[in-house]
């Protein structure tokens, strides 16, 4: 039985659309982001971040390595080559590739006060969204050789990663989906049930992709 | 047969480390940062970073996902505690989180242009300063209750990322080694075998604890 600390939308979706793949029973409790976190919370989390994963009154934290952890607990549920299979590196390194390269970018691009600012301006902003264009930019350029998926045709919770980052930037100036190859992959991605099952646990509107919820 | 791209004390140094401690034929091919990097490099590495790990052909990146790659290939080495093993979650979540919460913002205060600037003021330098702190005493905090090592008694690749990211503080205004169980576990790490072979063959120097070369 699983406890998922999560908030609609946040780093926490990713690992909310991984469990329902593994089909393994589970509740919601969600952390509202707007408010200080409990000290309940803290023990739990000390970052006072979401997503934190409740296994057998365990806490345990960091979305890449959350999806790291049910993949290899469920290895029925395919979302990982298994060790030593073809792909399995490059799942490894994709996994660790997007939590720093999107994943912390995308904290400055959210939370200026991590840059020392109470609010972004024009300088502040530019670098960083420098920093996510090229990003995808890379993993387009990747997909464009050696897609649909990160890992080929086979889809993998990387992929769960890099579309619950892709949304993230649908209000910039340039959303992921601009470029054609990440958008084929977020409309492959979505269309899982899985995927479709979190989203709508999560009440979450507001991505115009066909199909979204 | 492994080829490490390693730069002296660098994210290559725990993947160098690590190798030695697999025993693994390898090599090492020394990439000068000072020079932009050429084409050959970018071909196996697009970002132009270090490390990348070419096995059988095949370069990989990331120094976070490497270590995890080497400890799976090699569990005769004792990197990991086995999928499913006590400690195992804690494992990749050291390993993710490292990559995160020190890994990025270390290359925010080594490079001010990832921040768009051509070198940090006061004001810049500030909040990074902040954020590798207080990462140096979330981790320090855990030590103390559930030391000597990330996993309690049991070394692990994990410690060999820390102690390196710990390598990076020397020279800033508070380095790492000024908390206690950080210093102590510093210690113990660069005190095996494998640590001060890669430390020998990058040929370091400047990091002034007891024994380090
Ligand atoms: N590296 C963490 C980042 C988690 C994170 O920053 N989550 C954000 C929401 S997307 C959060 O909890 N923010 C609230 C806060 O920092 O107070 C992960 O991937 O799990
Ligand atoms: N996330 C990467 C970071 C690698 C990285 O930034 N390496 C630095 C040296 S420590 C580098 O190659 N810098 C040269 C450059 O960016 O041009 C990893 O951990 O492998």
């Amino acid at each position: 039985m699983y406890t998922l600390y999560y908030s609609p939308g946040a780093a926490s979706l990713a690992v909310h659309a991984a469990i329902h793949e593994t089909g393994a029973d589970h509740q919601l409790v969600n952390v509202d982001l707007d408010v200080p976190r409990t000290d309940d919370y803290l023990r739990l989390n000390p970052q006072g971040t979401v997503p934190t994963l409740l296994i057998d009154g365990v806490a345990h934290r960091e979305s890449a390595a959350l999806l790291m952890l049910l993949a290899e607990r469920h290895p029925e549920a395919n979302l990982a080559p298994a060790p030593g299979a073809p792909g399995r590196a490059e799942w490894l390194q994709w996994t660790v590739a997007l939590a720093t390269s999107l994943g912390g970018p995308f904290r400055h691009w959210f939370y200026p006060q991590d840059l020392g600012r109470d609010t972004h301006d024009e300088a502040s902003r530019a670098p960083v969204r420098r920093t996510l264009e090229a990003g995808f930019e890379r993993i387009a350029s990747h997909l464009a050789a050696h897609g649909p998926y990160l890992l080929g045709e086979q889809f993998s919770s990387a992929d769960y990663q890099l579309c619950m980052y892709m949304r993230w930037s649908r209000a910039m100036p340039k959303p992921a989906t601009e470029w054609p190859e990440l958008d084929r992959l977020a409309r492959l991605v979505i269309a899982r049930p899985a995927w479709r099952s979190a989203v709508a646990m999560e009440k979450l509107r507001g991505w115009q992709l066909d199909g979204d919820q």
